[in-house]
């Protein structure tokens, strides 16, 4: 708690942080995504997509996996990797290795979303079992017609989509990027209405800039390491309730894998 | 425009930016103080609270007043003055002028708002025209309780309140942070909801920690001149859209002094 | 709790009635009038407005004073009146009464709202103790334009504007009945969030057409005494979080008398 | 437009009707499954559920069927038939023929929804083309955990999932019931907001009360032949905007049968 303009007035900030709401968005995905490979282990395993949700998920697989690599289109995403088990193949690196015949997945997950990865792609990889994400959030017509997530579920005796939703709430994309926003603003929707809070502030920022047009790893790692709210109130024993409001709105979000015939 | 992670999805910054908002909104206090007080010229102004309105409001008054004093507790805002016919006090200064019998205003303008100003002070100077911020926005006990608005009214032949609102929408005070955040809160909710629009991201921050905890007036100054709000879409057309909904939200807003008997 | 259309569905209605709504809301202005008294014993009370508030106020002051006259343009609202010892007055005999000298109240409540009592008359009543209801809500342009009910505040040694507001949330009158429709909005919206709500539905009529139009107070009795909400749902036991959702937004309602000078 | 308590204020009814509104969904549910039938002519069609869609959906098909069957558990539905052609069935007729061996459809559209249907039955029927209804709208979880749209899905060459939603709004389910709840509510918020407006009252009743526990379809028609909207406000020319309104929240409504591997 600091105090604001006067003293009268006090600035709280929650102690979740934009980096907690990540966290746990990409670990229900992860979780979701382990939950339908039910244990099975796996000789080659491919992740397409490193940001945000790739990275962790290609994390988490690397116990069941005897080698897993991370394919993204941009490669200083590269440095985001901690795991060395991981290995990291950008496009020209990846187009190569396919040419050579070097991959042979029989498992593979598609993380890229909209304007991601072509079905033809994932077609020749061939894998056994296949996992795309669902881009799609709440109903979008434009949206609707651009996905083309269920055509990339091509190959594979087992397949599943991704969907990852927020109950009853808006989000028009399952992008981590998206769910985060759109906990954030809601959170602070909520605070607003609470007895004495002038104003609930959202500490968001175009993260996605700093790491496509940026390309600093660092800075990006460094911003989202910051309270996710900061409230200006009359009350100074606040905190916890704000961290309940935002914990709601975090539990709010669902992940879980559609079995696909 | 820019594109996003791939060239499928557009970023798109508002042309409007924070700082537009927050002129608008300090405009419109300035106006609506002219308007009450119709012309009429005085031989001092005293003019309290520097931020955010108080020294735009002052450099308005500036045209109809032989001094203008601007008076903050807190020094370092001296630096936020650009009008040279404005003096600036702060506390000790103020207190010291006063006991010296150097303040005789014929107007007085209290924008300190909660916890700011005490009845005595104004009491004390006594001027013909005063006019107090009334801090109270959409109705909240709490501030509703603290608010001593009315209060500080006991003087003058002539006497107003300033009110400030948003037409039909929540806003818990008057201040010009507030009405910022909430004018660019609300006008990401609305873009979320066209076609095509996957996330609306407010570029807020907590300017009132870098003025008042970093006491940092040229970072303040930087950093309020950045988009508004940043949307990732499918459809590059969307600038003039995201401006309209911007000036729609901006429109809400309405300032005037209401007479107090 | 019935079954819908098929025994998966249920459908639940509040416990909660339109009827303990409108009491509610006028219980809390009838409160804040008294409170607002403090206990003072008049000889003559008008109450202007019997629509949907003055009849319960009316009834209240009947302990503290000797004469209760409530006044109605409407003279069919006299069958709304439980109460014997309030005296109803329509129009043309209230103004009979007035220019005959049998008027002169020391205590006048104003509860006519928007479009409502002149200032004239109020001024011709010159009461010591003048309550005027304030119908503005969440500011909007136009309602504040056409209300007049400060300058109805012309006359007393002890003047008072009865305010009511919803906390945090948008109600554009003090209107009881616009109070009742708003909260019950709203907790159709909150619970509509509810895990396994298909959908809540607000049970809700124009009773003003009721009373105003088809001039049938009986109907209107009947018509209140109706659920608030039926909510369609998975989950039988949903009954008190409803009525908890009603209870919290109905909580919202503040209603205070306003010192002016 | 009527005159409110006073003549200051106007009470105003939507031209559209509850009526209107549901026609229009239906309509759209109608013409999204005969696209995806794309012409296709049929001999026998048994359509499922007769609320509050399936009769028009059956009335539709009667232009490609030779014969087409409208079940419902409820036979008193049977009255809300007007053409001719359609032959209808409650559970024990549909038994009956099903044992009987009268049944073999080369289309089946089962509008069931939770609770409805089970696969088996489908699975018996066996038809060429089957389509079924996706109830679900905005995620929630117990919906989710419920529904068993994609198992019904278990027959024909071409099978399609009917899904209807709100772009970027939240609908919990996709029934006709559901949609128009949230269209009217909707409405109102956003009416709420124009200038003038003093409230928005949705003229909803428990329509679904009516048809199955009341079992009055003649009353049914009545209810919902009613303006969906009862505006009261200032300005009495408002007609237009509020049929506006309500059209842009009604164009939010979206439907189409997915294809299904």
């Amino acid at each position: 708690m600091k105090y604001g303009i006067t003293e009268t007035v006090k600035t709280i900030n929650s102690k979740i942080k934009i980096n907690d709401i990540i966290y746990n968005i990409v670990e229900k995905k992860a979780n979701a995504i382990k939950y339908f490979l039910e244990g099975e282990e796996f000789n080659q395993a491919i992740v397409f997509g490193a940001y945000l949700c790739g990275n962790f998920v290609a994390d988490a697989l690397t116990k069941d996996c005897d080698e897993v690599i991370l394919v993204d289109v941009h490669p200083h995403l590269k440095e985001i990797i901690i795991n060395e088990k991981i290995k990291f193949m950008d496009s020209s690196k990846f187009n190569l290795s396919l040419r050579n015949g070097e991959l042979n997945p029989d498992l593979v997950v598609d993380l890229t979303g909209i304007g991601g990865l072509s079905p033809e792609i994932i077609s020749k990889l061939n894998p056994s079992v296949l996992i795309v994400e669902n881009p799609k959030g709440t109903f979008d017509k434009d949206i609707n017609n651009i996905d083309n997530s269920v055509d990339r579920l091509n190959k594979g005796v087992k397949r599943g989509l991704l969907n990852t939703f927020r109950t009853s709430k808006v989000s028009k994309t399952s992008g981590s990027m998206t769910l985060v926003i759109d906990t954030v603003m809601d959170s602070c929707n909520d605070l607003k209405e609470l007895d004495g809070v002038l104003y609930a502030l959202p500490n968001l920022k175009y993260y996605e800039g700093i790491l496509f047009h940026e390309k600093d790893i660092r800075k990006f790692i460094d911003e989202v390491n910051t309270p996710a709210i900061t409230v200006s109130c009359l009350d100074e024993d606040l905190e916890n309730e704000i961290n309940n409001i935002l914990l709601k709105n975090i539990d709010r979000i669902y992940s879980y894998v559609e079995k696909i015939k």
